[in-house]
């Protein structure tokens, strides 16, 4: 196993530019920090490349054989050097980023979730995490969603991306397939086209499009759908946070 | 108006404090900072003592009559010394906290919601929010639930503490309280006890208590409940965020 005590060292900086998109799609590899989403990536055949720990006991307590992967000894002060969080635990993995789908599978079928715009990593990983407790087929991150792997999204997801298929691409084109598949296509909005989501039927498949925080799901994709849904309120806010709208109207239709 | 320079000025000193509970204990109030929340307070006819802001032009933009409280033009540097967040907005309003109620209403109805030790501020401001949008009576902070003017929490909540009534107290005598008023209770967990929350008959009046982000519920409030409730989850995720979980929840009873 190999000691690094110093920021400066030239692997500490290719880790450290994990923490950029530019870095991850330079390198095909993005960093997992904790122990819980590790050991996440360890029993589900998670392609990882590198254990990194701030102690050498730490590999022991891994179900994983270690010899088969570059193994690094870090001090406390490079763990946070690299770390995307203030507290880091003292264990990362490098994985490689193979699992981004780029194009869409000739067969569909199933429940699927798209993020049209995305901004915020938190709802991003916490929508995932929610597909993935639903036991949704995948999702697919559209134009202007955060990267897959940026590293709050990735802390967020918990481990998800190794349980549901994770997808980019052009949601108008994914919206095509699913039509060709007949599976019914939602989008949300909140205008006199759409209808209460109470009042859509429950289907085994379905695909639905969440859409940015601020400005909602785009025009051109709303019109494309087969119906738009909204989610009557009673209250005062004006609106719901995009994850709990998301985890509302999946759990209706699931 | 008066202008401030310097992150050694006294009164910058005291709004700083506002950051820590022990600061907004001791003086009774708290901060709030952007657009949409102050603009929120003002609606609302929230408790603002003062407003502080980084261009003077910015009062005249607000629909208040700011004459009639202390006003303060603070540079960039003392906003981003006060501020909770990485980049401010520039404006920042002082509010009483008087609206803390700690005594349990004599009569009681509709829907309510109970905190028990959650800790993330943002998974308490969401849900507040979603309580607020789902046009619920009141929300209940228990034991160990981070404070409710705890400035990421008051970020997250967007203004809703403005719209709904926000209580903090012992969770137990909230239950016996909705119980001597015949409102159904409701925990959350995972075991024999518990049913699918979609076999629950969905009631004008209810009190749900949502528990800490790892360990649930504590054990003697959900005993004291009429029925604890569980989400069935066909995927691999081994939970749901706490916010997202309420969500389903209450729209299912709302």
């Amino acid at each position: 196993m190999q000691s690094i005590t110093s920021n400066q060292n030239n692997r500490v900086k290719t880790w450290r530019k994990l923490q950029s998109k530019k870095g991850r799609l330079t390198s095909g590899q993005y960093l997992i920090e904790g122990w819980h989403i590790v050991n996440e990536a360890i029993k589900h055949g998670g392609r990882i490349k590198a254990l990194i720990v701030t102690d050498a006991d730490f590999l022991e307590q891994l179900q994983f054989d270690s010899t088969t992967v570059e193994t690094y000894l870090i001090t406390p002060e490079v763990a946070k050097h690299i770390s995307a969080t203030e507290t880091p635990q003292g264990i990362f993995a490098i994985l490689n980023t193979a699992d981004y789908h780029e194009s869409i599978p000739e067969k569909l079928g199933g429940s699927w979730l798209m993020l049209d715009n995305i901004q915020d990593p938190g709802n991003i990983g916490t929508m995932v995490r929610t597909a993935d407790a639903a036991g949704m087929n995948g999702v697919v991150f559209g134009k202007g969603t955060v990267d897959i792997y940026n590293p709050k999204v990735v802390r967020s997801m918990q481990g998800s991306q190794f349980h549901i298929r994770l997808f980019s691409g052009d949601l108008s084109r994914w919206l095509a397939a699913f039509k060709k598949h007949n599976i019914p296509t939602y989008g949300t909005e909140l205008n006199k086209r759409a209808i209460a989501y109470d009042n859509a039927t429950p289907t085994k498949q379905f695909a639905l499009i969440m859409g940015n925080e601020g400005n909602g799901v785009a025009a051109d994709l709303l019109d494309k759908t087969d119906q738009n849904l909204y989610i009557p309120m009673n209250g005062e806010a004006e609106s719901l946070n995009v994850a709990v709208a998301a985890g509302i109207l999946i759990f209706h239709f699931i």
